[in-house]
């Protein structure tokens, strides 16, 4: 973590996670690790409850090569050792009222932190990414814009930076952060 | 929690969490705990590293104050017991090309996400509002369309019930979640 300075205590799985690339291809998700991702998830608040995050797991070969085929070159080079692609969508309008709720993002992103803090108490490593085609997402799960398509996330587990491009080894350590002073106003 | 039901074991600071409005007037929060919650967001995973959050600490009588009276009515009424209260924030814009982030709320979101699980850990209480003027925040802080306003969090440790409203007292417990199967397309 030599890029990371901790100057407070928190909490474990924030103080280890980071967002390798070196999935291990010959590992699998359990379900019952999969489906306790989503158990975090759905325990994020969200305003007036709304819940508008929604995922589509790509866990059988099927599905995964679908999510694999929309993402970008780059990406589809070290996600295709993730044993599992989970894309992350976010409802767009209130479902009683039908107006659009300006926090769907916000929350669904929230409901994505309790997600990776459980993968990484679990021991399973994550990487979400934005580079992929959401019309590609869109006609492969026959999606329309009630949702919006946030992320495609690899989740597996930690396997060797040797599988990796020399590009994307370099890359292979967690990203340094902004200092807590230039996050206040 | 006569309202969630665990399928399958998670954090314990997700699985105790919830978002109560009975805030303990008399007891501060420490700077050493409020820059913890500042350093677990901060490790948040974001696109492009970007780190698009940013916060306004209330935790002075005149920024808590401004914070405050730009509360609708009824959070005003609870939300007056509580210590500090913060402003969420997100960076429109990617600072390097300048162009609209579209992951900026959502990223803003999950370092929420970890916010929360760190003040929980904490044993302190939170609760995110929608319901406030942004544009008297806008005012109160001298903010232009940099940065998105996307929520009040009240923070600080739980009180007693009795000094909420009857209104919100009925509502002072951990509110139900959709199934899991409700929420994988």
């Amino acid at each position: 973590m030599k890029n990371r300075q901790f100057e407070h205590e928190v909490l474990h799985e924030i103080q280890n996670r980071w967002s390798p690339r070196a999935f291990d291809h010959n590992k699998q998700v359990s379900d019952e690790d999969l489906y306790a991702l989503i158990e975090a998830a759905r325990y994020a608040p969200s305003c007036f409850n709304e819940q508008p995050w929604r995922y589509i797991l790509g866990n059988t070969p099927e599905k995964r090569d679908k999510i694999l085929s929309a993402l970008n070159a780059g990406n589809q080079e070290w996600a295709a050792n993730a044993p599992v692609l989970m894309v992350l969508l976010s409802k767009q309008n209130f479902t009683q009222s039908e107006k659009f709720n300006r926090w769907h993002q916000f929350d669904t992103g929230t409901a994505w932190g309790f997600l990776q803090l459980e993968a990484q108490k679990r021991g399973l490593i994550t990487h979400a990414m934005g580079g992929f085609s959401v019309s590609a997402i869109q006609a492969s799960f026959s999606l329309d814009d009630t949702f919006s398509v946030m992320a495609v996330v690899a989740i597996g587990y930690y396997g060797s930076p040797d599988t990796l491009s020399e590009k994307n080894k370099e890359k292979e350590f967690p990203s340094p952060r902004k200092n807590i002073s230039e996050l206040i106003l």
